[in-house]
Protein backbone atom coordinates (compact mmCIF):
# COMPACT_ATOMS: atom_id res chain seq x y z
CA UNK A 1 0.00 0.00 0.00
CA UNK A 2 2.28 2.74 -0.80
CA UNK A 3 -0.33 4.25 -2.95
CA UNK A 4 -0.66 6.97 0.22
CA UNK A 5 0.09 10.54 -1.03
CA UNK A 6 3.89 11.57 1.32
CA UNK A 7 5.96 14.52 2.19
CA UNK A 8 8.40 14.35 -0.79
CA UNK A 9 6.73 12.17 -4.04
CA UNK A 10 5.58 13.44 -6.65
CA UNK A 11 1.93 14.69 -5.94
CA UNK A 12 -1.25 15.00 -8.29
CA UNK A 13 -4.46 16.37 -7.02
CA UNK A 14 -7.42 14.90 -8.17
CA UNK A 15 -10.69 16.80 -8.15
CA UNK A 16 -13.50 14.99 -8.63
CA UNK A 17 -17.32 15.84 -8.97
CA UNK A 18 -19.87 12.82 -8.27
CA UNK A 19 -23.06 12.28 -7.90
CA UNK A 20 -24.65 12.13 -4.07
CA UNK A 21 -25.93 8.73 -4.69
CA UNK A 22 -22.19 6.83 -5.56
CA UNK A 23 -20.24 9.70 -2.69
CA UNK A 24 -20.55 7.13 0.35
CA UNK A 25 -19.09 4.02 -2.31
CA UNK A 26 -16.15 6.15 -3.66
CA UNK A 27 -14.90 7.03 0.17
CA UNK A 28 -15.15 3.94 0.71
CA UNK A 29 -13.49 2.51 -1.95
CA UNK A 30 -10.53 5.10 -2.13
CA UNK A 31 -9.88 4.60 1.41
CA UNK A 32 -9.95 0.85 1.55
CA UNK A 33 -6.86 0.98 -1.41
CA UNK A 34 -5.10 3.69 0.62
CA UNK A 35 -5.74 6.66 -1.06
CA UNK A 36 -6.64 9.76 0.89
CA UNK A 37 -9.48 12.00 -0.19
CA UNK A 38 -12.06 15.30 1.27
CA UNK A 39 -15.23 15.61 0.53
CA UNK A 40 -16.48 19.12 -0.36
CA UNK A 41 -20.42 19.53 -0.31
CA UNK A 42 -21.49 21.12 -3.46
CA UNK A 43 -24.47 21.61 -5.59
CA UNK A 44 -25.28 22.41 -9.39
CA UNK A 45 -23.32 22.53 -12.80
CA UNK A 46 -21.33 19.48 -13.78
CA UNK A 47 -23.70 16.74 -13.00
CA UNK A 48 -26.95 18.62 -11.81
CA UNK A 49 -28.07 18.91 -8.57
CA UNK A 50 -26.61 17.35 -5.69
CA UNK A 51 -22.89 16.45 -6.35
CA UNK A 52 -20.06 15.90 -4.31
CA UNK A 53 -16.71 17.36 -4.70
CA UNK A 54 -13.68 14.91 -3.77
CA UNK A 55 -10.35 16.14 -3.02
CA UNK A 56 -8.19 13.75 -3.85
CA UNK A 57 -4.23 13.48 -3.19
CA UNK A 58 -2.19 10.44 -5.01
CA UNK A 59 1.54 9.94 -5.87
CA UNK A 60 1.88 10.28 -10.30
CA UNK A 61 1.91 6.43 -9.96
CA UNK A 62 -1.32 5.62 -8.81
CA UNK A 63 -3.69 8.43 -10.57
CA UNK A 64 -4.88 5.60 -12.86
CA UNK A 65 -5.67 3.71 -9.80
CA UNK A 66 -7.90 6.47 -8.91
CA UNK A 67 -9.50 7.34 -12.42
CA UNK A 68 -10.48 3.41 -12.33
CA UNK A 69 -12.03 3.54 -8.85
CA UNK A 70 -14.24 6.52 -9.76
CA UNK A 71 -15.38 4.68 -13.11
CA UNK A 72 -16.19 1.60 -11.58
CA UNK A 73 -18.17 3.45 -8.62
CA UNK A 74 -19.58 6.50 -10.23
CA UNK A 75 -19.82 5.94 -14.64
CA UNK A 76 -22.60 7.35 -16.19
CA UNK A 77 -25.01 4.38 -16.43
CA UNK A 78 -28.49 3.53 -17.31
CA UNK A 79 -31.13 1.70 -14.77
CA UNK A 80 -34.71 0.43 -15.38
CA UNK A 81 -37.66 1.74 -13.30
CA UNK A 82 -40.78 -0.29 -13.00
CA UNK A 83 -43.49 1.59 -13.55
CA UNK A 84 -45.49 3.10 -10.79
CA UNK A 85 -42.24 2.68 -8.25
CA UNK A 86 -41.59 5.24 -6.20
CA UNK A 87 -38.68 6.30 -8.35
CA UNK A 88 -40.98 6.38 -11.33
CA UNK A 89 -43.45 8.62 -9.69
CA UNK A 90 -41.35 10.98 -8.62
CA UNK A 91 -40.17 12.00 -12.74
CA UNK A 92 -42.69 13.51 -14.61
CA UNK A 93 -45.80 12.11 -16.06
CA UNK A 94 -47.44 8.56 -15.78
CA UNK A 95 -45.57 5.47 -17.25
CA UNK A 96 -46.88 2.35 -17.43
CA UNK A 97 -43.97 0.67 -19.17
CA UNK A 98 -40.51 0.37 -16.89
CA UNK A 99 -38.10 2.74 -17.94
CA UNK A 100 -34.73 3.29 -18.20
CA UNK A 101 -32.90 6.54 -16.44
CA UNK A 102 -29.23 7.81 -16.24
CA UNK A 103 -27.42 7.67 -13.09
CA UNK A 104 -24.00 8.43 -11.87
CA UNK A 105 -21.55 10.12 -13.95
CA UNK A 106 -17.93 12.13 -12.89
CA UNK A 107 -16.34 14.47 -14.11
CA UNK A 108 -12.47 14.67 -12.82
CA UNK A 109 -9.40 17.09 -13.15
CA UNK A 110 -6.48 15.97 -12.35
CA UNK A 111 -3.77 18.59 -11.27
CA UNK A 112 -0.74 18.92 -11.08
CA UNK A 113 0.96 19.58 -7.54
CA UNK A 114 4.19 21.68 -7.07
CA UNK A 115 4.62 21.17 -3.34
CA UNK A 116 2.94 18.32 -1.12
CA UNK A 117 3.33 18.68 2.83
CA UNK A 118 1.96 16.99 5.67
CA UNK A 119 2.13 18.57 8.75
CA UNK B 1 -21.52 26.05 -28.38
CA UNK B 2 -18.17 24.33 -28.29
CA UNK B 3 -17.05 25.93 -25.22
CA UNK B 4 -18.24 22.53 -22.22
CA UNK B 5 -15.35 21.09 -21.01
CA UNK B 6 -14.95 17.62 -22.92
CA UNK B 7 -12.54 14.73 -22.84
CA UNK B 8 -9.53 15.00 -25.00
CA UNK B 9 -9.63 19.01 -24.80
CA UNK B 10 -6.82 21.08 -23.33
CA UNK B 11 -8.98 22.13 -20.12
CA UNK B 12 -8.81 25.13 -18.02
CA UNK B 13 -9.95 25.20 -13.96
CA UNK B 14 -11.62 28.70 -13.01
CA UNK B 15 -11.95 28.66 -9.40
CA UNK B 16 -13.74 31.90 -8.40
CA UNK B 17 -15.04 32.76 -5.16
CA UNK B 18 -18.01 35.29 -5.64
CA UNK B 19 -20.11 36.90 -3.50
CA UNK B 20 -23.50 34.85 -2.27
CA UNK B 21 -25.81 37.72 -3.57
CA UNK B 22 -24.17 36.95 -7.17
CA UNK B 23 -24.15 33.37 -7.03
CA UNK B 24 -27.28 32.70 -8.57
CA UNK B 25 -26.65 35.06 -11.11
CA UNK B 26 -23.31 33.51 -12.49
CA UNK B 27 -24.52 30.16 -12.23
CA UNK B 28 -27.67 31.07 -14.99
CA UNK B 29 -24.72 32.88 -16.98
CA UNK B 30 -22.87 30.80 -17.36
CA UNK B 31 -24.70 27.32 -18.08
CA UNK B 32 -26.46 29.90 -20.73
CA UNK B 33 -23.05 29.98 -22.33
CA UNK B 34 -22.30 26.16 -22.27
CA UNK B 35 -20.11 26.06 -19.27
CA UNK B 36 -20.24 23.79 -16.68
CA UNK B 37 -19.96 24.61 -12.96
CA UNK B 38 -19.95 23.37 -9.66
CA UNK B 39 -20.85 25.65 -6.31
CA UNK B 40 -18.93 25.05 -3.14
CA UNK B 41 -20.25 26.36 0.09
CA UNK B 42 -17.26 28.93 2.03
CA UNK B 43 -17.27 31.46 4.06
CA UNK B 44 -14.72 34.23 5.25
CA UNK B 45 -11.32 35.50 3.91
CA UNK B 46 -11.43 36.75 0.84
CA UNK B 47 -15.04 38.58 0.89
CA UNK B 48 -15.71 38.62 4.19
CA UNK B 49 -18.70 36.10 5.63
CA UNK B 50 -20.99 34.91 2.93
CA UNK B 51 -18.99 33.81 -0.30
CA UNK B 52 -19.50 31.25 -2.78
CA UNK B 53 -16.73 29.21 -4.18
CA UNK B 54 -17.38 28.05 -7.96
CA UNK B 55 -15.08 25.48 -9.87
CA UNK B 56 -15.91 25.85 -13.60
CA UNK B 57 -14.20 23.76 -15.94
CA UNK B 58 -13.63 25.44 -19.65
CA UNK B 59 -11.51 24.60 -22.89
CA UNK B 60 -8.54 27.17 -23.36
CA UNK B 61 -10.30 29.01 -25.91
CA UNK B 62 -12.97 29.97 -23.50
CA UNK B 63 -11.16 31.20 -20.60
CA UNK B 64 -11.74 34.89 -21.19
CA UNK B 65 -15.29 34.26 -21.59
CA UNK B 66 -15.78 32.97 -18.31
CA UNK B 67 -13.73 35.55 -17.11
CA UNK B 68 -15.75 38.67 -18.56
CA UNK B 69 -18.97 36.36 -17.41
CA UNK B 70 -17.78 36.35 -14.02
CA UNK B 71 -16.51 40.45 -14.21
CA UNK B 72 -20.38 41.01 -15.84
CA UNK B 73 -22.34 39.22 -12.81
CA UNK B 74 -19.96 40.07 -10.09
CA UNK B 75 -17.26 42.88 -10.32
CA UNK B 76 -17.25 45.04 -7.14
CA UNK B 77 -19.84 47.74 -7.34
CA UNK B 78 -21.03 50.60 -5.81
CA UNK B 79 -24.65 51.11 -4.82
CA UNK B 80 -26.57 53.91 -3.60
CA UNK B 81 -28.45 53.22 0.01
CA UNK B 82 -31.49 55.50 0.31
CA UNK B 83 -31.44 56.92 4.10
CA UNK B 84 -33.41 54.92 6.86
CA UNK B 85 -34.17 51.97 4.25
CA UNK B 86 -33.43 48.57 5.58
CA UNK B 87 -30.16 48.32 4.31
CA UNK B 88 -29.28 51.90 5.56
CA UNK B 89 -30.52 50.92 8.85
CA UNK B 90 -28.56 47.89 8.99
CA UNK B 91 -24.88 49.80 9.09
CA UNK B 92 -23.56 50.84 12.06
CA UNK B 93 -24.84 54.60 12.91
CA UNK B 94 -27.78 56.72 11.40
CA UNK B 95 -27.58 58.19 8.16
CA UNK B 96 -29.77 61.07 6.93
CA UNK B 97 -28.40 61.16 3.66
CA UNK B 98 -27.94 59.02 0.79
CA UNK B 99 -25.03 56.48 1.24
CA UNK B 100 -22.30 54.53 -1.24
CA UNK B 101 -21.76 51.21 -0.14
CA UNK B 102 -19.53 48.70 -2.05
CA UNK B 103 -20.93 45.16 -3.37
CA UNK B 104 -20.19 42.40 -5.12
CA UNK B 105 -16.11 41.53 -5.93
CA UNK B 106 -14.79 38.12 -6.98
CA UNK B 107 -11.26 36.57 -6.72
CA UNK B 108 -10.53 34.10 -9.87
CA UNK B 109 -7.40 31.51 -10.02
CA UNK B 110 -7.07 29.91 -13.45
CA UNK B 111 -5.27 26.55 -13.18
CA UNK B 112 -3.83 24.68 -15.83
CA UNK B 113 -5.64 21.39 -15.48
CA UNK B 114 -3.36 17.97 -16.50
CA UNK B 115 -6.08 15.70 -17.72
CA UNK B 116 -9.60 16.33 -17.88
CA UNK B 117 -11.80 12.69 -17.83
CA UNK B 118 -15.59 12.61 -18.36
CA UNK B 119 -17.11 9.58 -16.83
CA UNK C 1 2.27 43.33 4.54
CA UNK C 2 2.94 42.79 0.54
CA UNK C 3 1.22 39.22 1.29
CA UNK C 4 -2.10 39.86 -0.66
CA UNK C 5 -2.14 38.07 -3.38
CA UNK C 6 -2.83 40.56 -6.22
CA UNK C 7 -3.80 41.04 -10.07
CA UNK C 8 -0.50 40.91 -12.43
CA UNK C 9 1.60 39.16 -9.09
CA UNK C 10 3.26 35.38 -9.62
CA UNK C 11 0.43 33.72 -7.27
CA UNK C 12 -0.07 30.05 -5.88
CA UNK C 13 -2.74 28.80 -4.31
CA UNK C 14 -2.34 26.71 -1.54
CA UNK C 15 -4.68 23.96 -0.52
CA UNK C 16 -5.22 23.10 3.44
CA UNK C 17 -7.27 20.56 4.97
CA UNK C 18 -7.42 21.32 8.90
CA UNK C 19 -8.85 19.66 11.87
CA UNK C 20 -12.12 21.76 12.57
CA UNK C 21 -10.52 22.47 15.55
CA UNK C 22 -7.98 24.55 14.60
CA UNK C 23 -9.92 26.36 11.57
CA UNK C 24 -10.81 29.22 13.44
CA UNK C 25 -7.73 30.02 14.78
CA UNK C 26 -5.74 29.25 11.38
CA UNK C 27 -8.39 31.95 9.88
CA UNK C 28 -7.41 34.19 12.23
CA UNK C 29 -3.20 33.94 12.22
CA UNK C 30 -3.74 33.91 8.35
CA UNK C 31 -5.67 37.43 8.00
CA UNK C 32 -3.77 39.08 10.74
CA UNK C 33 -0.79 38.78 8.29
CA UNK C 34 -2.62 39.94 5.53
CA UNK C 35 -3.66 36.42 3.67
CA UNK C 36 -6.69 36.04 2.49
CA UNK C 37 -8.60 32.51 2.66
CA UNK C 38 -11.68 31.13 2.26
CA UNK C 39 -13.14 28.17 4.14
CA UNK C 40 -15.05 25.08 2.23
CA UNK C 41 -17.16 22.91 4.98
CA UNK C 42 -15.88 19.80 4.00
CA UNK C 43 -15.60 16.02 5.87
CA UNK C 44 -13.83 12.96 6.19
CA UNK C 45 -10.69 11.03 4.48
CA UNK C 46 -7.67 13.27 5.00
CA UNK C 47 -8.18 13.61 8.68
CA UNK C 48 -11.27 11.16 9.61
CA UNK C 49 -14.55 13.53 10.35
CA UNK C 50 -13.99 17.14 10.87
CA UNK C 51 -12.12 18.91 9.10
CA UNK C 52 -11.94 22.48 6.88
CA UNK C 53 -10.74 23.19 3.74
CA UNK C 54 -9.07 26.53 3.32
CA UNK C 55 -7.69 27.76 -0.04
CA UNK C 56 -5.45 30.25 0.26
CA UNK C 57 -4.01 32.81 -2.00
CA UNK C 58 -0.42 33.99 -1.15
CA UNK C 59 2.20 35.16 -3.77
CA UNK C 60 5.01 33.12 -4.21
CA UNK C 61 7.57 34.39 -2.24
CA UNK C 62 5.13 34.28 0.79
CA UNK C 63 4.05 30.81 0.10
CA UNK C 64 6.80 30.18 3.30
CA UNK C 65 5.15 31.97 5.31
CA UNK C 66 1.41 30.37 4.86
CA UNK C 67 3.03 27.08 5.67
CA UNK C 68 4.79 28.05 9.04
CA UNK C 69 1.15 29.51 10.13
CA UNK C 70 0.00 26.39 8.93
CA UNK C 71 2.35 24.58 10.66
CA UNK C 72 2.11 26.87 13.91
CA UNK C 73 -1.87 26.53 14.14
CA UNK C 74 -2.46 23.25 13.13
CA UNK C 75 0.71 20.54 13.38
CA UNK C 76 0.27 17.01 14.77
CA UNK C 77 0.77 17.32 18.42
CA UNK C 78 -0.05 15.26 21.37
CA UNK C 79 -2.17 16.46 23.79
CA UNK C 80 -2.47 14.82 27.39
CA UNK C 81 -6.02 13.80 29.05
CA UNK C 82 -6.92 13.87 32.30
CA UNK C 83 -9.00 10.72 33.58
CA UNK C 84 -12.46 11.12 33.70
CA UNK C 85 -12.12 14.55 31.72
CA UNK C 86 -14.87 14.54 29.39
CA UNK C 87 -12.49 13.86 26.25
CA UNK C 88 -11.47 10.59 28.10
CA UNK C 89 -15.15 9.52 28.90
CA UNK C 90 -15.94 10.33 25.28
CA UNK C 91 -13.13 7.49 23.99
CA UNK C 92 -13.71 3.92 24.25
CA UNK C 93 -13.01 1.70 27.05
CA UNK C 94 -12.01 3.52 30.95
CA UNK C 95 -8.72 5.25 31.90
CA UNK C 96 -7.64 5.54 35.51
CA UNK C 97 -4.30 7.40 34.08
CA UNK C 98 -3.34 10.16 32.16
CA UNK C 99 -3.89 9.73 28.55
CA UNK C 100 -1.98 10.65 25.76
CA UNK C 101 -4.06 11.37 22.49
CA UNK C 102 -3.26 12.73 19.19
CA UNK C 103 -4.78 16.19 18.08
CA UNK C 104 -4.48 18.42 15.00
CA UNK C 105 -2.43 17.54 11.79
CA UNK C 106 -3.10 19.30 8.26
CA UNK C 107 -2.55 18.24 4.65
CA UNK C 108 -1.50 20.66 2.65
CA UNK C 109 -1.43 21.24 -1.54
CA UNK C 110 0.37 23.92 -3.03
CA UNK C 111 -0.53 24.62 -6.90
CA UNK C 112 0.61 26.40 -9.47
CA UNK C 113 -1.91 29.38 -10.75
CA UNK C 114 -1.83 30.33 -13.84
CA UNK C 115 -3.48 33.22 -13.95
CA UNK C 116 -4.97 35.46 -10.87
CA UNK C 117 -7.47 38.13 -10.99
CA UNK C 118 -9.64 40.45 -8.68
CA UNK C 119 -12.61 41.86 -9.87
NI1 LIG D 1 1.59 1.02 -4.85
NI1 LIG E 1 -16.97 28.18 -28.90
NI1 LIG F 1 5.80 40.98 2.32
Amino acid sequence: MAKRAETGKTIKMVIAVVHDNDAADLLEALTAEGFQATKLASTGGFLREGNTTFIIGSDREHVDDVLAIIKEQCEARSKTVAPMSPVANSLEGYYSFPMEIKIGGATVFIIDVEQFVKL
